[in-house]
């Protein structure tokens, strides 16, 4: 059995072709359709309501795409607004319990930081998961309000003193604790980790939560035998909310794609 | 002969209430309506057909509550979307020709700064506008795109590493091309005024967009006997499309008040 429909990705905006490049790298025979909500991104310093409203609405654009599965590639979305799952229509993928699992097994000293958005520290998600499989785990956590921009900027040079000095301010309460093991608890983050590592020593484990969500996508298509057969080369599709100038090539940087990806702008209030 | 309707403001998030507060000086016997798309912010990065978007939404919005004259105490909507006001029934005030003849005035070698956001250093419009003026000025302008994050996060002190060299990053331009006059061409920059300051020296004179704007709202009211005729205490009504944790306190910051501000939220696509 097999399903050739798409993989529908979505987030506030371009950090969630982190998780789409893992996906991507891990099922190259799947065809994507990946939503960025360019017009209204960042959403993590946003209210909870309006998060969740904006969610719904990436959700229902996707469907209207006809995709087999729906991955939430974004931290803030994943924390905040997990309950929109129970009413799809198609399997949830989130960002966030798996990457909780994957630095549960890091950690050597039970010391786990968590690096997000204010929306997804206020929800405690990752804190109250971890706790739940690691009763005795010290987490620490911190809101990074300002990484969003830096990262849609492109200031992500390990060596700008602008960028350095941002991300060791936030890694402050990490370092002082003595975190084995770092949740980049935002999508957008990993293309910093050169800096967080940096910042934290090479010692410190930094969990990536495109990886852990990709092999998560991928066992739930395989128990539902639902992978692409492979028979037709596998087709990209990227929405946007908003043609901003940067996007393009931002978009191509972060996916490592030669090929000039095609994009197309769609009203998201409209869908 | 007067008129007791209230002004309407907007902004794409706080920043106009930097607007808000020159007008509230300068006429503080009218009713006030102020609307901050903090649900969307930031407009500077966004596309021209988006931000034009977005404020006819936010003038529909403004217009449904029976102002007698729209501001948009926002540089990039009066550099982006100053077409709008063609078709509005009220009279519309935008930031950026009031302080573009303020700087005119101002400066005595003829050297003109321009810091704006992105979309507004590409609709060229301080540049176009100061040179209708003063053919033979030197306009340097720089595209901003972090400060509006910066000051909603509120990183604003002066004394802050990360403030200051951002900061001296986007001035850099100005410095090198020794510009008397620099033109904040958004409403954000006057809370980084005084870093501004500190790193073009005391002796660069910065154009607030707020005061030149407040002068011309008084000078049209006057014109069209249209001031309020003061016998009822002023209101002043703030509505949001987002609740955002930090918005009430950061406004009650920027704009002085002492008394809690009452602060409504709407749904701007529903307007």
């Amino acid at each position: 059995m097999s399903d050739n429909r798409a993989i529908g990705i979505f987030d506030s905006g371009l950090g969630g072709l982190t998780v789409a490049k893992e996906i991507v790298k891990l099922l190259p025979e799947e065809n994507i359709v990946y939503f960025g909500d360019t017009g209204r991104v960042p959403y993590g310093t946003r209210s909870h309501d309006t998060i969740k409203k904006y969610a719904a609405q990436d959700e229902r654009f996707l469907l209207s795409k006809d995709v087999k599965i729906i991955v939430a590639a974004c931290g803030t979305v994943s924390s905040v607004a997990g309950e929109n799952e129970k009413s799809l229509p198609v399997p949830f993928v989130e960002v966030v319990s798996h990457s909780v699992r994957a630095a549960v097994k890091a950690t050597k000293n039970k010391k786990i930081g968590v690096l997000a958005t204010p929306a997804t520290i206020k929800s405690g998600s990752h804190k109250r998961q971890i706790l739940e499989i690691m009763p005795d785990a010290v987490v620490v956590e911190n809101s990074a309000n300002l990484l969003v921009p830096l990262v849609e900027a492109g200031w992500i040079d390990e060596k700008d003193s602008v960028v350095l000095e941002t991300v060791r301010r936030y890694l402050e309460p990490m370092k002082e604790q003595g975190v084995d093991t770092l949740i980049l608890g935002c999508t957008h983050f990993p293309v910093l980790a050169p800096v967080i590592s940096k910042v934290l020593g090479e010692g410190v484990t930094l969990i990536n939560m495109g990886a852990s969500t990709a092999y998560a996508v991928k066992e739930l298509l395989e128990k539902n035998d639902a992978l692409n057969d492979g028979c037709k080369a596998p087709e990209k599709l990227f929405f946007v909310s908003d043609k901003t100038q940067t996007f393009k090539e931002t978009a191509a940087v972060l996916l490592g794609e030669r090929e000039e990806l095609i994009i197309e702008q769609v009203d998201i209030n409209r869908v």
